[in-house]
C-alpha cells in the first residue's frame, strides 16, 4: 500500500474514522494529510490534521487521552480510512468517551447517551 | 435538533459514517445534504447525495442492500453523523460487508479480512 495512491481530497486531506478496538464504539472522525499518516505509522499513535489551526496535531497531546493504533483498514473507494484504537481514557474534548455521545430522538431532540468520564476543565486548564 | 443548525460543508454535504447495530462493524462513510438527512429520517432508510453524480440515492436502490435506521448521533462539533442500520445482505459493492474490507498490515500490504456476501457481477447486472 503506497500511502501516495489514497485519493486525497483537493485539500490534500482524508477522512479518517476512528473506532475504539475493545468495544468497538466510533470515537470519532478527524482529518489526515500524508505526514498525518506517515506519523500514525511511524510512532503508533494517531496524528490528524487540523482544518482550523492548520497544523498536524497529536491526539492526547494536551489531555493525554492518546490512541494507540491497533488495526488500519481502508474502504473499497481508497478515499477512507478506518483506525482501529486503544483509546486512553476519553475521545471526547468535551469529556465522552465517544464524540457521537448524543442521539437525535424521533422528536428531533438530542438525548446524552454516553457516560461523562473526565471533567473537560480539569483537564485542559 | 434543528438540521439547519448542522454545519454542512461549503458544498452543503456532511459525513455521515454507517455503523452495523448489531454487530458494530463500521460499513462506510457516504454524504448526506439536508434533502438526504430529510429522506433519511421520513423513511427511515438511508439516502445519500453522490459527489460524482450530483444527486441524492438510496441505498440500495438497485441492489436490494437497504439499510433500515436505527439511531442518529450527532458529534461534539455537529458537523458529522453517525447513523446505526441494519443492513440488508452487505454494504459494499465489491460484495463485502463493509467497505472497510481491507487492512493495511505492518509491511504496508493489503489484506482482505471480510468475507464476500454477494457477487457483484449478479447484483449489479
Amino acid at each position: 500500500m503506497d500511502i501516495d495512491k489514497l485519493k486525497f481530497k483537493d485539500n490534500g486531506l482524508i477522512p479518517v474514522v476512528i473506532q475504539d478496538y475493545d468495544d468497538q464504539k466510533v470515537l470519532m472522525v478527524a482529518y489526515m494529510n500524508k505526514e498525518a499518516i506517515k506519523l500514525t505509522i511511524e510512532t503508533g499513535e494517531t496524528h490528524f490534521y487540523s482544518r482550523s489551526r492548520k497544523k498536524i496535531w497529536k491526539k492526547g497531546e494536551t489531555s493525554g487521552h492518546v490512541q494507540k493504533v491497533k488495526e488500519i483498514l481502508l474502504d473499497c473507494d481508497e478515499d477512507t480510512l478506518l483506525i482501529k484504537v486503544e483509546q486512553k481514557t476519553a475521545s471526547c474534548h468535551n469529556g465522552y468517551k465517544s464524540c457521537f455521545y448524543r442521539k437525535i430522538d424521533s422528536k428531533g431532540n438530542l438525548e446524552i447517551v454516553d457516560k461523562k468520564l473526565f471533567d473537560p476543565d480539569e483537564v485542559y486548564k
